[in-house]
């Protein structure tokens, strides 16, 4: 099978991010931070290693305020419902998943917030795009890095520094764009950035991240054993043990640390190549009747079209059957970007790269829609 | 080392449940239930399979409620945050984990529940220690069907018998029991049973679940991407969607659906290998000067003790240090279990067994304590 799926699960892991993983598996079959024997504490040495791994790799200030959670989507809760409180107003965009809007519309209905969701004036997020919403009691700013829909970088890096010193919170939706678009939370300002391990940070499933900017501060959601401060009614008050409750996925996390120790060599590289690949097969794209593309190129290796003459699901389903090439279609649980593309009843059909696609399988793609165009 | 610590993180896993974290990670790397390709199908799958297996072995009724989650703590928020609504009481015990004090605790500061806490009079709870409690307004109980501290079990049977037909939601934490003790919430009237992956479910770290009854309705307590009724602004209704958010960790949880298949079969033998070995160390405990043995033989393994002239942290630091033997000193997380054992001062030294430690490990064990004691 060809697999271009890379956006909901990546298909393509360095050796020792796998590796990792299964040493975790078969030799440290212990519970990190919980018990002080060899076993554990190499568990621990282990996870502390990731969050400064992580920590030197997004730019953040303290290993301390690196998060593990189990995936990015528990991560974008621990920060939105950890962060606003009652009155707050709160502005994301339409290009946001429902990671990011459902958690909002939840406190919309419990009346905590006050909710702002604005579209983009060009094809992408901008700060103007933001400002002219702001309020006194705006306490939150949540903007999706790149849409996982089309690909397309939002203008973060302006966002930030246009909101650096307020007291207007900056969070990150890093899902799509950590390993593929460079993030420095200290010098992009960003106060809050939730990413996936099992996407562009080249891990296995079962671990997410919140880096935190110096700075800020979050109330617990989770609550149970730290292994510390064990008479305390409330979690610890300290990092990282205020937001992490109960037994670590020491197999996952391992697997991330080599997934990013692979980046810090390859990152540039990778975002080339995906630039160069999204930028080819766009070109071929366009040459194929019926079909519209609604991707620029860009580094996140996303790809989406439609097709005049069929649905997303079935143009999808029709080249898992017959030429197993494995696509997605459908709306990709991003409802608001479907209605601003005017998208929302038939879906995109999502092509989504890694580093270790190759020119035969993207020849393979093209040769395929140019032959089911051909009706 | 000799691992004796399985009770933080289970040390012994069937070949296979190793085998399957590898195969899913190796060879099923996709994202189920978000795409229609072969491989998300197939992952698909393998998560229908593990929810079956557990409903059968757990005697549920429905596969769909099934909830997967991280761990055994973010099962146990879910049920507690997601049950409890303004006015509720809720009973719980003082042999409980933090990973229900603490979600409680933070129901009662938000003027959400009142709180009762309950002591055995015996060495279990039992239904009588409930009942003069229950009121009105009595929403929930919760109980630890074995105590991670001394692994005495409690009399959950006889409170879901004496609760079955009430209005009363009977939730009980299986983190140490799952495994050990036989567990069928259809037979015992359990409305919400909660289990960690990675102890005595055999399978790697990163999945646990909620069990629910069929007469059970939670509220989702997290929120996001569901692959499913996109445009939904809040979560589906339907189970499991209702209660997973995000990308479920596919390789732990076909760890968990070959963990499982191993216990079918063994489940019996290892419950009374645990009485077994527990017995036979608690006997030799006995002898030794100094120790006083807080356990009775029980089928989940759990051996604990204080030394007169040692922390229980200094003891197992020794046991480590000296004898390359691993056990848990300290509080185990359970804050109201030392302090109705008095024993919140030096905590106590937890041994935990598996299924996989030997006659030889034991025997190690007992002779660097008798060592030890030699003062």
């Amino acid at each position: 099978m060809i697999y271009f799926d890379n956006a909901a699960t990546g298909g393509y892991k360095p050796k020792k991010s796998i590796e990792a993983a299964i040493y975790a598996m078969n030799n440290l079959r212990a519970n990190a931070g919980r018990s002080g024997h060899k076993l554990s504490i190499e568990a621990e040495k282990i996870i502390y290693s990731a969050r400064k791994t992580l920590c030197d790799f997004f730019g953040a200030d303290d290993p301390s305020k690196i998060i593990f959670t189990h995936n990015c989507t528990a991560a974008l809760n621990a920060a939105i419902f950890g962060k606003f409180k009652d009155g707050d107003h709160v502005i994301t965009t339409v290009t946001e998943h429902n990671s990011v809007l459902r958690p909002l519309y939840e406190l919309k209905r419990r009346n905590t917030i006050e909710l702002t969701i604005v579209e983009p004036k060009t094809d992408r997020i901008m700060f103007e795009d933001i400002m002219p919403h702001i309020k006194k009691n705006t306490a939150g700013v949540i903007v999706n890095a790149v849409s996982n829909v089309t690909g397309q970088k939002n203008d973060f890096e302006e966002i930030g520094k246009k909101l650096y010193g307020s007291n207007i919170c900056f969070i990150v939706d890093g899902a799509q764009a950590a390993g593929h678009v460079p993030i420095n939370i200290s010098k992009q300002n960003i106060d809050v950035l939730c990413v996936a391990g099992h996407k562009g940070l080249l891990s296995v499933q079962g671990v997410g991240a919140l880096i935190l900017g110096k700075d800020v501060n979050l109330s617990p959601t989770v609550f149970g054993g730290t292994g510390i401060d064990t008479f305390n009614e409330n979690m610890p008050a300290d990092y990282p043990e205020r937001l992490e409750a109960g037994t670590l996925n020491l197999p996952s996390i391992n697997s991330l640390l080599w997934g990013i120790k692979h980046l810090q060599s390859e990152i540039n590289k990778i975002s080339y190549s995906m630039l160069c690949m999204t930028e080819n097969i766009i070109k071929s794209l366009k040459n194929i009747e019926f079909l519209k593309v609604f991707s620029n190129s860009n580094e996140s290796g996303i790809i989406s079209f439609s097709h005049d003459y069929y649905s997303s699901q079935e143009l999808s389903g029709i080249l898992n059957d017959r030429y197993d090439i494995a696509v997605r279609g459908g709306f990709h649980c991003a409802p608001l970007m479907h209605k601003f593309l005017k998208t929302d009843k038939d879906g995109l059909v999502r092509v989504s790269l890694s580093v270790n696609n190759n020119k035969k399988e993207i020849s393979s793609l093209i040769y395929a829609l140019n032959e089911i165009s051909k009706i």
